[in-house]
């Protein structure tokens, strides 16, 4: 962000609204923002990198599709508020790849500065919810939590076996970073977990993905 | 769609996944194509049109935030999923805009015939309940899909508005046509009944709506 001017400034609304609502609607216009924000991960349906927006749609449906596998029963309407929330601090925070350890560093205190100035647009109780699904999903102490973070970690591992490579190709992944990520899956479902284990077992066989450092490829 | 190929045949899941689960993986991976089918909204935060993808996330956003003004009481994490299936079908029939009289003279029959082959990717079971969704968004016939129905207008009237124009300008618009796609707000919604009536009555005002054919602004 250059400045601090708000989608809504280039045309504010109409006189009449009350103040509430008023709050509410300038904050969907400034989450507009979600879909110009890229993350690392390519489309597989296209040659570009994909937005948070689209992301945080798809992991949606991924919740509706594939809640039989959790290995706890969870609310699934309530895990799809959770990942429908999960980015919007990157609308002012950015996304930080997970295998670019330079973007990890301070990820978690940019993260807080931008919730504590995005959700101060709503109405203060309003604010509070969504603050409370955002800290929700990032702890994952509660089964939607996991089986959202699950998702979040299950789908960009789905496009880059698509892509045959995609960020598994970055400089800081190798198959052990990778496997990192991985336990995010495992922690949810044990089903999903083996999907993410072959993927891995066939991305490093087929070079996909780098052994780890000081090892060769079926070491 | 130039053949029948399906995004999984770029590179075929694994072995070993269980035939379910495959199904399902095959239609996460073909519902990425949603991501490439543009809209004729423009966005807010960039110069270039809206994909069904990020708006059906900014739909789901809404019905999070805007539940309160509904007239009748829902379920909101139900209309959420309703907004996230409501364009599946978008990936094999395009998008119809509103404003355009030919792309909407046969848009029921091309959806329906999209619908059957992009649904039966999924599990019999699945295939049906994702049908159902989709037929309950589209009937308007309980409050969750007469909510949903009511932020996939009142989202456009939201990006024209910061776009002063947008779709408003197209060949078909009118604030005659323009306000027909209001009525669906008001369906749902008296206050944000309110909310498209000023925009529109503002919008035509400023010359960023059309008057209706053979009037002037002011009639």
């Amino acid at each position: 962000m250059e400045d601090d001017a708000q989608i809504i400034d280039r045309n504010p609304l109409p006189e009449g609204i009350g103040e509430r609502l008023a709050a509410q609607l300038t904050f969907i216009a400034e989450a507009d923002r979600l879909k110009t924000i890229l993350r690392a991960s390519p489309l597989a349906a296209a040659d570009r990198r994909e937005n948070d927006a689209e992301h945080s749609w798809h992991l949606a449906l991924m919740v509706l599709l594939l809640s039989e596998y959790a290995d706890e029963s969870f609310d699934v309407g309530h895990a799809i508020k959770l990942v429908v929330v999960h980015d919007l601090v990157e609308i002012y925070a950015g996304d930080s790849p997970v295998f670019d350890p330079a973007a990890v560093v301070d990820q978690r205190a940019r993260e807080e500065a931008a919730a504590d100035r995005l959700f101060a647009l709503l109405p203060e109780d309003q604010a509070r919810e969504i603050r409370e699904l955002w800290d929700e999903f990032e702890s994952g102490a509660t089964p939607e939590s996991r089986f959202g973070r699950a998702m979040d970690r299950l789908e960009p591992m789905l496009l880059n076996w698509l892509a045959e490579g995609g960020t598994w190709q970055m400089p800081g992944a190798t198959v052990e970073t990778v496997r990192a990520r991985e336990a995010g899956v495992v922690a949810a479902s044990t089903s999903l977990g083996a999907v993410t284990d072959a993927f891995i077992t066939e991305g490093l066989r087929h070079g996909w993905i780098r052994p780890a450092p000081g090892r060769e490829p079926g070491d």
